[in-house]
């Protein structure tokens, strides 16, 4: 398509200028293109593919785990936004406004649901009588609107998608359980699909969910050393059935208050998928996600028995992998430019030497690393090759992390470790107050109280007093 | 689950308020509730797991064919949704505006997507420049939102969700012949997958979408007699690239308008399934779209062996169809109600008179009629008897609405027929006022102008002026 004829070389270095970087393999490795409409992007069909390959990955494991999907109207009565006193607060003011439909003035204001729990709530208010009614595992696929002034490709605009599952318990261990299980479900998939590392650790009040009693996240650190928040899981407690009067009768015939999980991973992962794993070829997708896992490119293919080799290939690794052919009449080098722009995790190659030889040569988009393989081990190779092009892409991204992070025991060691891209590794006492200093002094925010706990010192860097967490500080999108 | 505990006598009976036996339905086999937004509803899990069912063999069909999903905005501004007369004239006095975001009145009112032409075509305009950028086939499965008045589940809602194709050609014929495939996709889906029979037709310039030079249906036949309009695809010409200024350059290097269509099929049709085939126990599912194609019984299930024989069947049947198994504390008397409300097509009984057999029992769920089993067969058993369903569906369907199609021939005829629910076939001249005084006077509308037309009288039966088509007249949802 002649509007793909880009040459590798307009990107732009991300050395020379990383965000420019970013929005290049955006736009040219035919991810998303702006709308009319501000702040709204167009997911373009292969960007679409990316994350239709992340929902159905996610979506069976919810479903493994006993999650339903429903449909949950996309508004929200502003009466009902107004139920939770910290909800509607953190997000009543970036909500977009229905006043009218039709030609008429509503005499309620609808906002377009900036996420969907009070609408969960609702819902369980009328279908929840008894201990039987409960668990609910609910989720759903949808696009969510948050008023934001400033925007990036993905990372983050107006409109989104995402899935957001909403569950109800009997008991606060059950919700914590669910809360927990949910964090692990994204840490693996990140981890084990998509090849990104993450930190699992809790937000700090200031950081949590509006209306959690604890929120969970799993963070990222990006080519630049910030970091991507790229899923989150909401507990609850009861504070949600209380606003909204949602109660059970239990074993023993007594009412109560249940128990509220919400979670939640959206498209911003593909934004993280670029800036952890891309270079300045273009795009390098993990293979499990990626629309094309190989792109088969034929060589000399008006030579006699090529393009037929080239098919034959191409049928017998269908059965096995998702597998592509350009035999368009575009040159190899241009093919060749074209697919490590769109990140295709192998190419491969076959000629007519290659077929004297009764083999092909696979490229990997990750290293160039070239593999030959027999043909007769095709459909056994290439698995196996992308696999671990998977944990090669994962150990990379890892020892950069590592390589990024830093541990402060003082504030000047916290001040000088901030003007260095990455994390800082820290003691915190827990107060606000020398969280809301290192945002002002130094703009480092906190990222995570890591599960896995560390000792550094005994106590806070910031203001001396007895240190109770360890806590990753950072700067992020 | 304490609120499915509903008794099936508690459907009203389709003769004594046909409206009320669809909503009991609806509501007691779980597949919707009503939320607090006017005119939306909640998709619920068993509903929904439809809905995927519909998705996933609908999906499949379009990529099959070359299509490609992508993801456009919710929202249009307002001088977008104006650029093409025909098609905001159709739409404005129907949508929800959105005219704040957080605190701040907006400059320029967004409506809430009713269906994305527009956004579309701004789209196209950027990306298109050569006949190479050509066609596009994308499609999207989103909600939109209508701003009705009066609403009934699933028929007619405030907001739903659907798929929108989108194509654009190089020529008018190629357009045409996509607005042709998309719509044999659907008929065939309805027959084949949904065993819904269906007149594909063309509708008339009274009925046909806001913006389209032509709209063909396929129109379905509930049964109360009136007429389900269940997927329609719209042929375009150059109108919309024109009022967008969208052109390409041709092999010649000259400009052209290219040509558009766009296709769509809902939740709707969900309700036609209900319509169609249901009856006053409840549900009668498709089997290909059932979410359990195959529910398991245990009789006597505390009787030694009993369990273990269930269980060895599910896993048997698990690699050959949708099966789950009830072990509940129920009675079986409460599970054959229950899964006969969730409209599952076979039950299968196993008990252990059963296990001294060898065998087991499938009741169809359509007709309640019993097979025994041998358990050796069951593998090959149950696929067949679950496409034998699909088959006796269709026919049945097919039938009704053949005893519930007329033939008028005058006017008179008309008038009479128009009592009697069901379809009425006359010719018709092509008059826009015959069509309005049909309605006027008969309550009948037309439904479409079938693909395949036959010679009744040579006559138009209201004016008595020349015959041009043969139509069909009802009355619709």
């Amino acid at each position: 398509m002649a509007n793909n004829k880009k040459m590798v070389n307009e990107i732009t270095s991300m050395d020379v200028d990383f965000a420019k970087w970013y929005t290049d393999i955006v736009k040219k490795a035919g991810l998303m293109d702006y709308s009319s409409v501000r702040g709204c992007m167009i997911i373009e069909p292969y960007g679409f593919a990316i994350w239709e390959n992340i929902q159905s990955i996610l979506d069976k494991e919810f479903k493994r785990l006993g999650h339903q999907n429903v449909s949950m109207p996309m508004f929200i009565p502003e009466s009902l936004l107004q139920k939770e006193k910290d909800h509607v607060e953190g997000f009543a003011p970036e909500v977009a406004w229905v006043t009218h439909g039709g030609s008429e003035k509503l005499t309620e204001r609808l906002c377009v649901r900036p996420t969907s729990e009070t609408l969960f709530c609702d819902y369980y208010k009328k279908v929840i009588q008894s201990w039987r009614d409960l668990p609910k595992l609910l989720n759903q696929w949808v696009s969510v609107v948050r008023w934001e002034k400033t925007t990036r490709p993905f990372l983050r605009s107006v409109e989104f998608n995402w899935q957001e599952g909403h569950t109800i318990h009997q008991t606060a261990q059950q919700a914590k359980d669910e809360t927990a299980q949910m964090l692990n479900v994204y840490a693996d998939f990140c981890e084990k699909v998509l090849a990104i590392p993450v930190i699992k650790g809790l937000k700090t009040d200031k950081e949590k969910f509006a209306g959690a009693l604890q929120t969970y996240t799993v963070e990222a650190m990006m080519h630049d050393g910030k970091a991507l928040q790229s899923g989150t899981s909401h507990y609850f407690g009861d504070g949600f059935a209380k606003a909204f009067d949602i109660t059970f009768t239990d074993k023993n015939n007594k009412p109560q208050y249940p128990h509220q999980t919400s979670w939640g991973m959206s498209t911003r992962i593909i934004g993280g998928i670029i800036m952890t794993h891309s270079d300045n070829n273009g795009l390098v997708l993990p293979p499990q996600i990626a629309p094309d896992q190989v792109v088969i490119i034929p060589i000399a293919q008006h030579k006699p028995g090529v393009l037929d080799a080239a098919y034959a290939l191409k049928e017998r690794l269908s059965s096995v992998c998702r597998v592509k052919i350009d035999d368009s009449e575009q040159s190899p080098g241009w093919k060749f430019a074209e697919y490590e722009m769109k990140g295709v995790p192998i190419r491969l190659e076959i000629g007519p030497k290659d077929i004297e030889k009764n083999q092909c040569v696979a490229v990997k988009r990750l290293d160039r690393e070239k593999i030959f393989i027999a043909l007769d081990d095709i459909e056994t190779r290439i698995p196996q090759i992308l696999e671990d092009i998977t944990a090669q892409m994962y150990d990379k991204a890892l020892k950069r992390r590592q390589e990024m992070t830093y541990t402060a025991t003082n504030y000047d060691e916290l001040k000088a470790l901030s003007e260095k891209p990455g994390f800082i590794k820290s003691m915190w006492c827990g107060d606000r107050a020398c969280e809301d200093k290192l945002k002002e002094e130094l703009q480092l925010t906190s990222r995570c109280m890591p599960l896995e706990q560390e000792v550094i010192s005994d106590v806070c860097p910031i203001c001396k007093k007895p240190a109770k967490h360890m806590i990753y500080w950072g700067k992020a999108y």
